[in-house]
C-alpha cells in the first residue's frame, strides 16, 4: 500500500510531517510513503527510510491562497503533485495539513468523484465526552446542499464508520432543530424521507446540544451548518479554556490548586483535541483523500496516516460507489 | 407602564415568577404588572402588592404542546391571555417563561406582526468572554429566510443594541463560513449585498469561532443556523462542565484542590449563563414579546422585567417601524 503525503502543507510542516511518517512506515510494515515536497528541507529531519521515497518540488499552495485557483494555477505544488500520484495510479491515496479548500478542489478535479456522487463531503470526527467520537458531514464542502446528498452522506459516513472505525450498524442522525420528524427547513424536511428509506440505521433528527454527548456515530448535515457547528463548538472550548485560564489564575492560593490539578485539565484537552481523532475524510472522490488538521504535530500525522491506511485496506471507496449504485437503482425503480 | 406576565410557563412557575415581578415593582416605581394564572397558586407565594393585579385562568400551554394548536385552542391559557392584554391596549408588552414556539404562536396570531416586517426573529443575548454580550438573530422563528428577512433582522437587532443596550453604532455581523465577502451559501452571499447597503454599521461576515470573542454586537443568520449556533455553544458549554466536574473529582488531591477554587469556578459559570443577560426578545411584533429562559429563577425573571420595560421605555417598537418602512421605501426607489 502506497500513501502520497504533501509533506509542505500545514503549521509544522515539513518536520512534523516527515516524523509522522517515519512513525507510521515503523509501525506498518506494508505501508509505502511518497513525500512531496522540498528535498532540501525535508532531509532536515529525514534520515532516509527504504519505505519513504521523496518527490521534489518547491512549488507550494499558501493557506492564504484562493483553493480553486491556487490548484489550477499551480500546477506544480506539493500538494496537486500529491493528489496526481492518485490519479497516475502511484498511490492509493493522498493526504495533507495545508489549505483545506484547495485539497478539496484537488480531490474534486484531480483525484475526480465516484460517479453518481453528486457532491464530495468534508467529513471530521468530532470528540465526545465518551471518548467514542462522531463523523460530522460536511463541514463545508458543499455550502448549498440538496436533500439527496444528505442521502449521500448517510450512505458514505455508515460504510466508514463500520469498516474503518468498527462500529456495527453505526447510528446515523440528522442534525436539526428539534428531535420530532416534521421538525426543520426544507431541506431537513425532505431529507429526513430519503434517509427514513435508505439502506442505513437511520435514528432520525438529532440536536445540536446532544451531539458531545454521543447521539449518533455520524451526524449529517449541509456543508454550511455543519461549518458553523464545528466552529461553534471549537470556538466555545478554546473560549472556554481562555476563561478558565484566566479565572484560575487570578490568585496565588488558585495558582497553587491550579498547578495541583493540571494534569487533570491537561487530560481534559486532549479529550476535546479532535486532532486525536484523526483527520477529516474527503467523502465521495475516487480514492481516500484525507485533511489533517492544520496544526498537526508528528502524532496527528501519524493517526491521519493510520486512518486513511484502514479505509484503503477495508476498500471503502469501492464500497461506496457500489452501494451508491444500488440505492439509486432502488429509488429510480420506485 | 404595563407589563402582562405569564406566571404559569417555565420550570419554577409561578414562585419564580412571582418573586421576579416582586423585585421589579419594588425597583421600578412606574411599573405596574398583571400576573396571569392560577390565583391560588400565585397567592402562595405573594402578599399582595399595589402595583400587581392578577388574571386568573387554570388553564396552561404545556412545553409539550404543540405550538400552533396550543395557542389556537388554549384561548384562556395564561400565556394567550397575557399576550391579549396587550392586544386590548391593557399592557404595552408581555413576558413568559413557557414554550417557546408557544410564544412565537402567540406573538404572531395575538398581538401581530409590524406591518412591513415579513418574518419576526427571536433573539437572545449571548455572553462572550469580554462580558458584553451579544445578539444573535434569528435562532429558530423562521427556519427557511430569506436575504430581505436577513436585512430586517440587522436593522431591527441595530436599534435594540443602541436603545435599550446603550451600544453607539452596533457592529453588525453576517455569520458565515469565512470572512471574505464571496463566502458561503446563496442566502449569505445575497444577504451581505443587502447589508452592505444598509442604515447600520455592518462589520462584515462573522465566524462562528469568534462569536463569544465578541466580533460582533448583534450576529444575523437564519434561524436554522441560528438555532444550531446556539446549541452548539450551549452543548459544548455544558458538556465541558460536565468534563471538568468529572475530572476534577476523581482523586482526593484534586477533590481539595477543586475546593479551592471552586468561587472561580462559579463565576466562569455564572459568566458563561446567559440567563443572566435577560430573556430572548421577539423583534418585529407591534409590542415586546419577550421569552424568559425556562429555568429562569426569580432573578432572570427580574433580569427579563427590566429589559422589556427598556424596550418600552425607549420605544423600540416605534423606531423599528419607522426604520423599517424608510428602508423599504428607499430599496423601492432605487
Amino acid at each position: 500500500m502506497k500513501l502520497a503525503i504533501d509533506a509542505m502543507g500545514g503549521d509544522h510542516a515539513p518536520k512534523e510531517i516527515v516524523l509522522g511518517a517515519l512513525k507510521a512506515v515503523e509501525e506498518f510494515p506494508d505501508l509505502y510513503i511518497t513525500l512531496v515536497g522540498d528535498e532540501t528541507k525535508i532531509k532536515e529531519t529525514f534520515v532516509g527510510h527504504d519505505r519513504i521515497s521523496i518527490i521534489h518540488t518547491t512549488e507550494v499552495i499558501l493557506g492564504t491562497d484562493e483553493p480553486v485557483r491556487a490548484v489550477r494555477r499551480k500546477k506544480n505544488a506539493s500538494m496537486v503533485l500529491a493528489a496526481q500520484q492518485v490519479t497516475d495510479g502511484l498511490a492509493d491515496a493522498c493526504l495533507s495539513a495545508g489549505n483545506t479548500g484547495a485539497l478539496m478542489a484537488a480531490g474534486l478535479f484531480v483525484v475526480g468523484r465516484i460517479e453518481g456522487i453528486d457532491r464530495p463531503a468534508l467529513a471530521p470526527t468530532l470528540p465526545t465526552i465518551g471518548g467514542e467520537g462522531f463523523l460530522l458531514m460536511d463541514v463545508g464542502a458543499n455550502a448549498d446542499a440538496k436533500p439527496e446528498h444528505l442521502l449521500q452522506y448517510a450512505i458514505m459516513g455508515s460504510i466508514y464508520s463500520e469498516k474503518v472505525r468498527g462500529i456495527k450498524e453505526p447510528r446515523i442522525g440528522l442534525l436539526n432543530i428539534g428531535t420530532e420528524e416534521k421538525k426543520g427547513n426544507e431541506l431537513t424536511k425532505q431529507a429526513f424521507d430519503l434517509l427514513k428509506n435508505a439502506p442505513i440505521n437511520f435514528v432520525g433528527n438529532v440536536e445540536a446540544r446532544d451531539l458531545l454527548d454521543g447521539v449518533a456515530d455520524v451526524v449529517v448535515t449541509d456543508g454550511f451548518t455543519g461549518n458553523m457547528v464545528l466552529k461553534s463548538i471549537e470556538g466555545t472550548a478554546i473560549s472556554m479554556f481562555k476563561m478558565l485560564k484566566s479565572t484560575l489564575m487570578s490568585n496565588f492560593t488558585s495558582k497553587l490548586a491550579t498547578a495541583v490539578l493540571k494534569p487533570n485539565l491537561m487530560r481534559l484537552k486532549n479529550k476535546l483535541d479532535y486532532s486525536e481523532y484523526g483527520g477529516a475524510g474527503l467523502f465521495g472522490l475516487k480514492a481516500p483523500v484525507i485533511k489533517a488538521h492544520g496544526s498537526s504535530n508528528a502524532q496527528a500525522i501519524y493517526s491521519a496516516i493510520r486512518q486513511t491506511r484502514e479505509m484503503v485496506a477495508n476498500d471503502v471507496v469501492s464500497l461506496i460507489k457500489e452501494t451508491i449504485e444500488k440505492s439509486t437503482s432502488e429509488r429510480l425503480v420506485q
